[in-house]
């Protein structure tokens, strides 16, 4: 019997229509010799009633199925007794009086009960994903997933984008993180790799004259793994010719508009708030800020260098510096609660946390007796402390302290409240640092990629200060999580030489490295960039969800194990004969 | 200098507008002090003009461009004299008066005309696939191309399916094709395949309750190539529960016939022709047969199994086949023309062909005289011999009779020119065999995978004959090529067991090869089943082509080989051993 309708779209407007509902055995009960039985499909829930007054042959069958059966059943919608209305069901108003059931299929008992709120061990639910994927809110995350992608798609083309498919068996990159390998049955001895990203192709497709590209692509990192990062993710990936920075950073603002206010429903104000790297770094502590609230870090050099607190003098002489944090309105907390921000300032690298609190009119702390009065004014105008606040001292090199208030910021404004589920917050994040210096090989590497293109007016850099270069990059920040980035990317063979020689590759090891992409740069580049989207993270974010596997219908685990297949798995001796390998296993004390 | 339009653009419309145009020199000419240059973008050309009057400087730094360099002029469009117009170029009306100049990027002379049509070594254009898709032709394709997907995607999205990516870091399946494989780093001396497709895990996502599942999937298969096949592919896979086998193929019917209107402008009927594969076989000779002509193979063993002609009795005797194709017209050949139809046929396994001239009246030729003048009128009534036809016999096993006489159906229906290019044919074939026997396995194997459905009517074969069940699968076929296929699954345990046993597999061996999805199974399994289309096969067709590699951004040739890429690569030690593998080379004398 097919369906005439699905579950959860029945309505006080059905009454008195014949049905034939598909659907799985949500629950089952037995009144009175009366069986009700809630039936689901992706849809969601009605109830169907068997009674012998009307059902027939159908109430024995009923009787039998047991939860997730797969029936089919026919009958006539009614209007419920007002008593037996169920308001918490959209489907509440009506039931279906049932006349025919046919038994799709039968069901075991499922592990865990397939609704939304359960409490079940994580692992239990990735290998009976199938059962977790029948959960509203887990079919609910796949559909907005389906929608946001035909957002993305629909605003692209209609902009004139062309969606490319690029190749994932292509070639192992010399730089950045590790690729995937998969070798070779026709080249002995030789291996593809899994693409880190489309990065490559998609220049290739700007010399190529393509102009406008985009793709929903799959990306590989053989990363050791963290609760947002998995073996293989999606991102949106975009590349554009001859469209300027600012054109193609507001197109990107229009399309997060409409993806917001068509999943979520929110509207979020254009342009995004615009920080270049150094004013994230210095006013939160990240580059990555949670903007939906305040507490920003303040700069304290110029006002504690000279002041008796020795350890900010001294980190000042080195170089390093001295920040402060309002914890507003902490300064009522006990000692106890203070103290205990020491070990989590640790886990960011604090050596120690020095505070003051704003308590009776006056500033009182351990520090503040190392402190003249006009210091403490000083300090109290450049903070804004008032009556009941906490001021968080950290003084070390910038990155410490960056990465200590930073942490500290975001750990006292989710303590305090301060953050408003409800909102989404973009910024754009630019002037990245386009190399940072490496102290194992001892050179400079490229932040982004080595084709990033730096910023016009730090050219002249490359000759004297390589590490203050600013990047044409860019980072799209969602609620303090990183959703996208990109840059404007070197076209001029100049540039690039000088790149590369600030990375100490001769031409020879540039070329060795990157020749298919040098060679193809000589035939007529045009100026290009271009932007990935961090796929499986936004949906978390727009889903409201924290773990990004709840954004993947069949993630990995955090060993990038494939619970419900078993994957990866030993495979014959014959397959890897073929392939040209063999094992080669550790012996056991070099094992972990 | 930012674009105001695109080259291809540019009409009598916009005359006395001052445009900016971004884009590449296609040809430039010198004519007495003004220079003429074409300008390519991905839209279109244009002429743009640099003449002393109005050009000044621009025209100095115009004279030092050379083909593909990238630029950026600003100038009026004006009106061509009468005389200059050049009715072959949508622009060809106007030209652009230029004043401003700048040259974004020189280039090299490039290795092959950047135009249609040019005759250009394959592994040439693959190894500079970025200028190769420069030349319109190809940039046309990946716009059809872009459009197709969009197109499936907006149809499907309106019916109610999700798109849901799936792994592609998953399992090495123990049936099919030859799978890649990737080894683990966390997981010593295991494997991840690489997917022949997301099969399983689309039925897993209805087990999931997903209900109706789309996807644009990348598929991966190490086998060795052909013209038609890749190592990997796209396919738009698609699943549904809960609905009846004519109701998808109708639902896709109407999918292909918005795709044909929609990217080639052509109407195509529904419903399509269905033919089961015993029709298919028994009158062309094929699965995907070539529905643009007609040239029907016709059955003849009850003709001539009695008649003197010792190789068609013998053959008979022998339960195989005797057919006759009737070559409308050909009667005029000559006996070499004739002759030469045998090495071709041979190729097939066609171990002779007979053959019948009628000419002037009579049927002529070595076997005529083998038969009796009933025989003759039989022959005559059932081809529907005429005047100047040439019939064509092939006596063999019926897999021998319908590949020749297939092949020369194909050949001569070519060579008549019954096939019109421009046409569209469509068929389902349905009703495939569900087992077919291994001789080298001794024993049955899938024919689709072991999940396609019986039909019900079937089912009793079983106990007597698997080799005559027929599966509830179906291909789609385009102009004789298989362009999609699928079937309805299986979902009753009791008829999964019968199956398995009908494949040999103990319950011990089927569990250890599809556990998972046994498992699943036992969990209220609704009735399921899909399709799943060859995409880059459909663009090939949509762009009449016949080169699969020509439907591909960047294909790899037929020895698995990213000529552009240089992939695959040997890679360094320290990371093999990462991986837990080493090389294993062939001995010498292995190799071939």
């Amino acid at each position: 019997m097919s369906r005439s309708h699905n579950c959860g779209q029945l309505t006080l407007g059905h009454i008195g229509e014949t049905v034939t509902l598909n659907g799985w055995v949500q629950t089952r009960r037995d009144l009175g010799g009366v069986l009700f039985i809630d039936l689901r499909d992706r849809t969601g829930i009605v109830q169907v009633v068997f009674n012998p007054d009307y059902s027939g042959e159908a109430l024995q069958i009923a009787d039998k199925v047991r939860s997730e059966y797969v029936l089919s059943v026919t009958g006539k919608v009614v209007k419920r007794d007002e008593e037996t209305i169920n308001r918490n069901l959209p489907t509440g108003e009506i039931e279906v009086q049932i006349t025919e059931i046919e038994v799709l299929n039968a069901a075991k008992t499922p592990p865990f009960f397939i609704e939304d709120g359960v409490e079940v061990d994580e692992s239990l639910r990735m290998k009976y994903r199938y059962l977790d994927l029948r959960r509203p809110e887990m079919y609910k995350t796949m559909l907005l997933r389906s929608k946001a992608a035909k957002i993305f798609r629909d605003f692209l083309d209609s902009e004139g984008f062309i969606e490319i498919e690029t190749p994932i068996l292509t070639k192992s990159s010399p730089e950045g993180a590790r690729d995937y390998l998969v070798p070779s049955r026709v080249h002995e001895g030789e291996f593809f790799g899994l693409p880190q990203s489309p990065q490559i192709y998609k220049q290739l497709l700007m010399v190529g004259g393509i102009e406008r590209y985009y793709q929903m692509a799959r990306c590989f990192r053989d990363e050791d793994l963290r609760a947002d990062r998995q073996p293989e993710f999606t991102q949106f990936d975009i590349e554009t010719s001859f469209m300027p920075q600012d054109e193609l950073l507001s197109l990107m603002e229009t399309l997060m508009q409409r993806l917001l206010k068509e999943t979520v429903g929110v509207d979020v104000a254009v342009p995004f708030q615009r920080l270049t790297y150094a004013e994230a770094m210095g006013k939160y502590g990240s580059d990555k800020p949670d903007l939906r609230f305040g507490l920003e870090l303040v700069e304290m050099n110029d006002i504690v260098a000279a002041s008796g607190v020795k350890v900010f003098a001294s980190v000042i002489e080195k170089g390093g510096e001295v920040k402060c944090l309002n914890a507003k309105g902490c300064g009522t907390w006990t000692r106890k609660e203070i103290d205990d921000l020491g070990p989590y300032a640790a886990r960011y690298g604090a050596k120690g946390l020095a505070w003051i609190q704003v308590k009776d009119g006056e500033f009182k702390g351990p520090i503040v007796k190392f402190f003249t009065e006009e210091e403490i004014a000083a300090v109290k105008e450049r903070t804004g402390a008032e009556e009941g606040d906490l001021l968080l001292f950290s003084a070390d090199t910038k990155k410490v302290v960056a990465d200590v208030l930073g942490a500290l910021r975001l750990k006292i404004g989710r303590q305090l409240g301060l953050i408003d589920d409800s909102v989404f917050k973009f910024a754009w994040v630019t002037e990245f640092p386009l190399l940072g210096y490496d102290e194992d090989q001892k050179r400079y590497v490229a932040e982004h990629h080595p084709f990033t293109r730096p910023m016009d007016e730090d050219l002249h850099l490359f000759d004297t200060d390589p590490g203050a270069i600013r990047a044409q990059a860019y980072d799209i920040v969602l609620n303090g999580y990183e959703v996208g980035g990109g840059s404007q990317r070197i076209y001029k063979r100049e540039i690039q030489e000088k790149m590369f020689d600030a990375l100490g590759f001769t031409t020879e090891v540039a070329y060795e490295k990157f020749g298919y992409l040098l060679d193809a740069f000589e035939y007529g580049t045009p100026p290009h960039g271009g932007i990935a989207f961090g796929f499986d993270r936004l949906i978390m974010l727009l889903a409201g969800r924290t773990n990004l596997r709840e954004a993947i219908a069949f993630p990995k685990t955090a060993s990038a194990t494939d619970l419900l297949m078993d994957a990866p798995a030993p495979v014959d001796a014959i397959q890897l004969e073929q392939l040209h390998i063999k094992l080669a296993p550790k012996p056991d004390k070099e094992k972990k």
